[in-house]
């Protein structure tokens, strides 16, 4: 699944473009790509093709896309980016995780709370006004305090006059700045949802790959005054489908990509950053199976965290994988060479510009002399463990003015905090202890036994002792013991002797420095000069690519498609035959087992439907739930993935074998009707 | 598929083994690998066991497996290898290769003329007989004809006193001989083949692949004396199948192998010999799509062609790629370090052997420096011209006594010639045109226009006007031209002025020098040397490991696996709903469309049985139709082919992802039930 990954520290730059290849393209709405469609496929979207795909587009603001597809607020998203609701209407009666859900008629559909989902309104260039309360005597300091007070003005401003959702979003990393107004939907229902193993079949083995055969779909509908809500626009369910070359669009929200990162940063993430992340994880597994071989329980215990550890493990080895590719990075390292030549070539650039890209070197490479501490100065390795460190600074940190915490504690963060840090999901000593202790021992290994971090959490035990004691003299597996401490404030943090507590009071200045080290050493300088090299860029090329993705509408453009493998071709289609093939072939056991409403109404599903489809369309973690349209602007499909190959698409645009992954129309509608006899749903997609 | 593929001049080597890997091993049925069975699978087969599986084993003389399969003589192989017989019993009002057949009763089954099936009745060590007859102070020369006088008299002498066929193989190239004594069948007629497309479903593009879906079998039925056979031995259809994870063999009769070829040679292979290869069919291919695209009638008179040489690009890609893993070719060249080392410390051996793998590459490397002679002095390039070559030969070498023949013209070779010379297979003159000219620019290019045969050939023309003119003006499209020629003889040949012939006359000569300077001071040298590798492992390592393959009958085992590809796990089974979803995901396009028949019948056919599975046998060409057989000793599938990764079994066994790929007894027996009806067949296979 590509739902939004949170950003890695090493990622988090984000650089203007050079020149698009191919179907690469992640493309604002205000600057659609006219002249590569015209050229590439002879189409030519009018205003109202745009207007409409952009008004039946919607997000999902804890990371996801979706649409109208019905003019009575009927929303599709993934199950994915739905599963919060689902769990949160579920009940111990109703596991409608594991059973799937559908409410026949509208007094049936369920609230959905806390979701927020977002349709772009319109769309303003805000640079002028942006850039326009920027002096250039000021430091750099002031010139950010005024630059972020004109955003705020104008974010306020525009909040005030409409009652709209405003943002103003930077773009090209500092060399645009736009003005989005969102209408808000907050009174979200649930309509439908296939049972999880269905929407997920095959789990994480087959995540991030092609074949697929996932229902990944979640049917929900925005209402306004206790009312279905009536969109602007929406997508007709397409009756006839997709075929194999046809051009189909994809409008979603992408969350972020480092495709213009300098080549001395990608070299690090290659060279450092990733291969440490490989290590962790290898580590962290081969802890999981050796605990998982202690007997069934164990093994069901840790089965999350490995399948969750597995798939992650795949993620990073394809990025890794893709930094890897020689010739890749040699047409990277050729961009970069040409736009350096051009700003050395330009005397007023050179002078203002200076030279971003050893500036980037330099402060990375001091990051890199620390890359260890970062993985492990922390309060990683315990689930105990993190929930202490956020205990001791969520009462610390809400002591301060807004402005002066770290980002994790400002107020509109704190309720998702608490929710997650007064979770019920079950915490076993025996688990706990032993990646503890692993993470330790890494400590150890890595740091060397002199490092403060190691003798402040260690003195003078070993990992294993310390893991022991720290599990055994802890209260916080009991929610309710969390809560008192929080609710105590800092006095009953200070005053705690819970074992985990006082470990997490004992890193925590540590983390702290360590992080200071990082935003004021690392991402300080590595900000400012790739804002340099971002308006260079800008200078030289113009507009010529859209920018790196900031999860905000984009439109993508591909062609429905196979790819090479294997020796030979992976179709662009499945079908329901190949799910059932799946499950058989793995021999029906989990993660590729049916449900028994599949097994049951097996002989009633016209099993040659399309079920799924691969396409070269240009998409990143935050697609997910977003529509496929095709040129009719009709729905033919929903993103849910990309195959292994597409985890390249952080840093370059490639379409010899990435793809995207979508769930096809004609799946959706046949699923709902022979499965799940979902008629009033069916019957309200299909109306025209 | 994996019939057994023509040797090549640099893979002709083959040397004795080392110790065995993993589940490596075609190993012979009188050193079975006992110890590694019980070690690894506790499995313990008797004698008898053995002696079934063997006694139930057939050879195809043409280049391929099979195995009985009733008691009264019926066989089984793959399509692929029974297809000279389907087209035989064709004729214009019955195509049963594409439309399948079936002999319901025994008088309707077709008689296959020229098929030789052997059984395997009798194996004795025959190395003190050969090795006696030598003397240690006869010259090279003399010694080699003492072995050959030695194996023929061996030979002859068994066959007067068992009427069998005897065979003298050659094992660890000289360190062991044994006479193969086989019982002959050759009565045999065709009882059932399904529709090719359905034995290869999927065609060129799923060759050496897997996931597969293929129904690759023919039944066959031996007779002795104008009734069916009453074999010593055949295999029961098994009813139960085979799991993931079962121990499972191979009975059959692997063609070559080049596993001890020395690390020069392999080094060779892969820097010189494959990249031209490809670089040969490279172009080739580009030649035809480039005609190809003239029209349709050029595509369909090209497609054969570029089907057969993308699968030829993709064979020989494939083991490039296994040469250019770096980890296996470490491990290669470690072996021979080991090896050279206990040479060196045994003084004796030392000086009998003297540095055969210097000798090895000199010769090789003086081989190399005429590469791209080898591949363009010839009749290459076009037809016509390769049929000019084989008149031209033809006449000349018959002349002569058999001894002294060119191999290919010795009367034991002659029928098949002249079945392909007189084949009425059409010709097209500007398809003829095109490669011709491309064949003799490629020359150019590579050899220079100084060249003899560049001079010779184009004498001071363009190679497209050689090509039109030597296409214009010659008679050989006619296959009555051929005969005509072949039987005047030496004086029609040499009095014709058939541009093709006169073209082949001239080329000629320069082809027989080439071909003497490689057996001379490339092979002879060779093998001589590689003889006295072979001699050295065996007596520093014993019989650790079995033979290099010998096209005569080896039993390997391995178990049904999945293997890791595109992020996810391929699982070891396919089923009919696979094949159906392939067909739909295709767009049931060709080579993916599903026969008239099976479009009928797919509702009748029970969607969920296995039809194809994976398993880590040690197999290579020639085991096309060989048994799978269980722990039991019942049929559970047929060897058809290995996946792309399988390619490298040629050089080194692997099973990280190389697997063997079978037809599943189960899929077999539903196909013939319900699509085929053939129940006298299914009754047949299963009784007991």
């Amino acid at each position: 699944m590509i739902r939004r990954p949170l950003r890695t520290a090493l990622a988090a730059l984000l650089l203007a473009a050079s020149p698009a290849l191919a179907d690469e393209g992640m493309w604002t709405y205000d600057h659609p790509p006219l002249q590569q469609l015209k050229q590439r496929y002879g189409f030519e979207p009018a205003k109202e093709w745009l207007d409409h795909a952009r008004l039946a587009s919607v997000r999902f603001m804890d990371g996801g896309s979706g649409s109208f597809v019905s003019p009575d607020g009927l929303m599709i998203t993934n199950h994915h980016v739905g599963l919060g609701c689902i769990q949160n209407v579920s009940s111990a009666e109703n596991d409608y995780v594991k059973n799937g859900f559908y409410a026949p008629t509208r007094d049936k559909e369920a609230a959905c709370p806390g979701y927020e989902v977002n349709v772009l309104v319109g769309i303003e260039d805000a640079t002028a006004k942006v850039l326009g309360a920027v002096r250039a005597q000021m430091s750099d300091k002031d010139a950010r305090e005024a630059r972020k007070a004109a955003i705020t003005k104008i974010e306020n401003d525009c909040n005030a006059a409409s009652g709209l959702r405003c943002n103003v979003v930077t773009l090209y990393q500092g060399g645009e700045f736009a003005l989005y107004r969102y209408k808000k939907y907050t009174d979200v229902r649930l309509v439908f949802a296939p049972e999880q193993s269905i929407a997920f079949f095959g789990g994480d083995p087959d995540n991030f790959t092609f074949p697929r055969h996932d229902v990944d779909i979640c049917l929900v509908r925005a209402y306004e005054n206790g009312q279905p809500a009536k969109p602007a626009a929406y997508l007709p369910f397409s009756t006839s489908g997709v075929a194999d070359g046809e051009l189909v669009f994809v409008s979603g929200n992408p969350g972020s990509t480092s495709r213009q990162e300098t080549v001395a940063q990608l070299q690090l993430q290659r060279d450092v950053a990733l291969p440490l992340t490989l290590e962790l994880l290898k580590r962290r597994l081969a802890v999981l199976r050796e605990y998982s071989a202690r007997g069934p329980e164990q093994a069901r215990r840790a089965k999350a965290q490995v399948f969750g550890l597995e798939n992650s493990f795949k993620a990073q080895e394809g990025r890794l994988g893709a930094l890897q590719d020689a010739r890749a990075m040699a047409r990277k390292l050729e961009e970069e060479r040409q736009l350096r030549a051009k700003v050395a070539a330009d005397a007023g650039l050179a002078t203002a510009t200076g030279d971003p890209w050893a500036a980037i070197e330099s402060a990375e490479k001091k990051g890199a002399g620390r890359v260890n501490e970062s993985f492990l100065v922390g309060f990683g390795g315990s689930r105990l463990l993190g929930i202490a460190g956020n205990v001791v600074r969520y009462v610390a940190e809400v002591q301060k003015p807004n402005e002066q915490r770290l980002e994790e504690y400002i107020d509109s963060n704190l309720e998702p905090l608490k929710n997650r840090l007064y979770s019920r999901a079950p915490v076993f000593d025996d688990l706990e202890e032993a990646t503890l202790a692993n993470q330790l021992s890494w400590a150890l290994e890595k740091l060397g036994p002199a490092h403060p971090f190691v003798t402040t959490v260690l003195g003078g035990k070993t990992p294993a002792e310390v893991a022991k004691a720290a599990v055994a003299g802890t209260k916080l597996k009991d929610p309710e013991a969390r809560r008192a401490l929080v609710e105590g404030g800092s006095a009953a943090v200070a005053a705690s002797s819970d074992s985990m507590i006082v470990l997490a009071r004992r890193i925590d200045p540590l983390a702290r420095e360590l992080r200071k080290f990082r935003e004021d050493e690392v991402e300080a300088p590595t900000t400012r000069a790739g804002e340099k090299i971002a308006q260079a860029r800008f200078k030289t090329y113009g507009r010529t690519a859209p920018p790196d993705a900031t999860f905000t509408l984009r439109l993508s453009y591909g062609t429905v498609k196979g790819f090479p493998a294997e020796g030979t071709t992976i179709a662009p289609f499945t079908t329901f035959h190949g799910m059932i093939d799946r499950s058989l072939s793995q021999g029906g056991k989990e993660p590729w087992a049916l449900p028994p409403r599949w097994l049951e109404k097996q002989g009633a599903l016209a099993l040659a439907t399309p079920l799924n489809f691969a396409s070269t369309n240009d998409i990143i973690g935050g697609n997910s739930g977003s529509p496929v349209l095709n040129a009719k602007g009709e729905f033919v499909g929903i993103v849910f993935d990309s195959n292994i190959h597409g985890l390249a698409w952080d840093y370059f645009y490639t379409d010899e074998r990435a793809r995207c992954v979508s769930v096809d129309a004609r799946g959706i509608v046949e699923a709902l009707r022979s499965v799940f006899a979902a008629d009033a749903l069916v019957k309200e997609l299909l109306a025209r």
